[in-house]
């Protein structure tokens, strides 16, 4: 299979996934499970559900349903971008190509879908079919990525509260690690724990995740600057317009792509130990680096 | 111990354990954990907590670390608070007697201080000591119970939708069974998971928490129109001025009371095979719907 039809069979996995645990839209009451809907399938990429598939098939072979697993982190990725869109956040009209979910369905309905789908990202955890141990640490793992404290949450309010400070370096990676960084190793470390990883798999794939995550962050950064709103499917420009923290705010646009290359650079070394089983998970490292979108 | 004596003691752990999973408000960055800690530490009654561990001592004794997995139940009672409250909602200024967490500290933490506090929720219980069979039902149960289905999330969209529509009798029920019920039968479900309660002993407790559920709001929607803000820490005859559907809007105040009074009679019908260990469930009934505020 080449990369790009390992992507899209992939991608069909997880939106399988997807369609069989989010409500159908005729599900009462319908205008929240129509946003849930909407916002999540608008064409997204798929790439934490992958990341964590790919790590699953780097330990063991073929874990059966690990799609259910791995599309909660997209459930928790949706719900980060309706709220980080509404108009007290980053107030965004365009998301993945279409109207932010706040602009179709209002704001009320828009803050609860947010919600409902960070909620249901906790509730299919619950009900996957796996040993109740590693349930239990897959929802640990997702639950803090997501949080406050070097997690998702955290690193949006220290970006949001970044805004107009002098670009500072160690302000910028905290930012980074925290606000994309923190859900991309989860997405690894959770692929690791449902396959059953031992220790020093957990680690390399883990250390793959960091490295991947601050790479993703970098060239997002450089893609704001780069290129169009119609190529990105969001409102480009947008960091510099207000005064964020950025890889190239901070180290200009030639050393922001150095600094990618090394991380990717480091992932590659991180996944070393794991050896062959590892293929697809370099090619996804240099995808992300590497990517136009 | 008196009623009084008991409940000043329930609250006190609940406190307790919530000062101790509640990141500090000295944890970086301080103003998303200052405004959690300023809506979570704001007198609330913590009924819900209460009737979880009530829950569980009805079925063993004293179970060690109950009162961890009953705060997550005032977790995502908070954080709906606070969602309730925002400007694009019930647009509502005052909480438990203060200024709401959107006016204190904007529109975009309370957000996200909500966002939070929900996960949270399920973080502490993913960490929580206890068989992980059991951690398994208990995030099941609470995530159910703060959904779209059924649950809390769902609830609080149809009352949004509801607003200015006939008073009818059916969905007046479905409105409330899934906007408070659900989550106040999930804490006594989930204190009678957290205890290993037999399958009978489970649901005679939850066909207790269904009614006290129901009694609650009925409670709720009586106390809005016969009391002032002032007693009640929140804005009171709101629910008139919003055009919501309600008990009195339905029935009328004399025949709402006497609902709840039967669903009082219903929910201590409930508790006949728990027998004589259910005293303090009893005593909680016969406040949840006497209560003046």
């Amino acid at each position: 299979m080449t990369l790009n039809e390992y992507l899209a069979h992939q991608q069909e996995r997880v939106d399988r996934a997807l369609r069989q645990w989010v409500p159908e839209e005729t599900a009462q009451p319908e205008s929240i499970h129509k946003a849930m809907r909407y916002s999540l399938f608008a064409g997204g990429k798929r790439i934490r559900p992958i990341l964590c598939m790919a790590a699953a098939d780097a330990v063991s072979d073929s874990p059966v349903g690990i799609e259910s697993a791995a599309c909660t982190l997209e459930l928790i990725h949706t719900y980060s971008l309706i709220h980080d869109d509404l108009p007290a956040l980053d107030n965004d009209d365009l998301r993945r190509g279409r109207p932010t979910c706040h602009k179709v369905f209002g704001e009320a309905i828009a803050i609860l879908a947010g919600d409902a789908l960070l909620t249901l990202a906790f509730q299919v955890l619950s009900q996957i079919e796996c040993l109740p141990e590693r349930k239990g640490r897959l929802i640990e793992e997702l639950a803090t990525a997501a949080g406050t404290v070097g997690g998702m949450i955290g690193g949006q309010v220290s970006d949001l509260e970044g805004e107009g400070k002098p670009p500072e370096a160690a302000l910028l990676e905290s930012i980074h690690r925290a606000k994309t960084g923190a859900l991309l190793r989860a997405s690894l470390r959770m692929g690791a724990i449902y396959a059953g990883a031992s220790p020093d798999q957990f680690s390399a794939l883990s250390c793959y995740g960091e490295h991947v995550g601050l790479a993703f962050q970098i060239v997002d950064d450089l893609l704001d600057i780069e290129q169009s709103s119609e190529a990105l499917g969001k409102t480009a420009g947008k960091d510099a317009q207000q005064n964020k923290i950025t890889f190239p705010a901070v180290y200009g646009l030639e050393r922001s792509r150095q600094m990618a290359e090394q991380e990717l650079l480091s992932a590659h070394l991180a996944l070393r130990p794991i050896g062959d089983r590892a293929g697809r998970l370099r090619e996804l490292a240099d995808l992300i680096v590497y990517r136009k979108a």
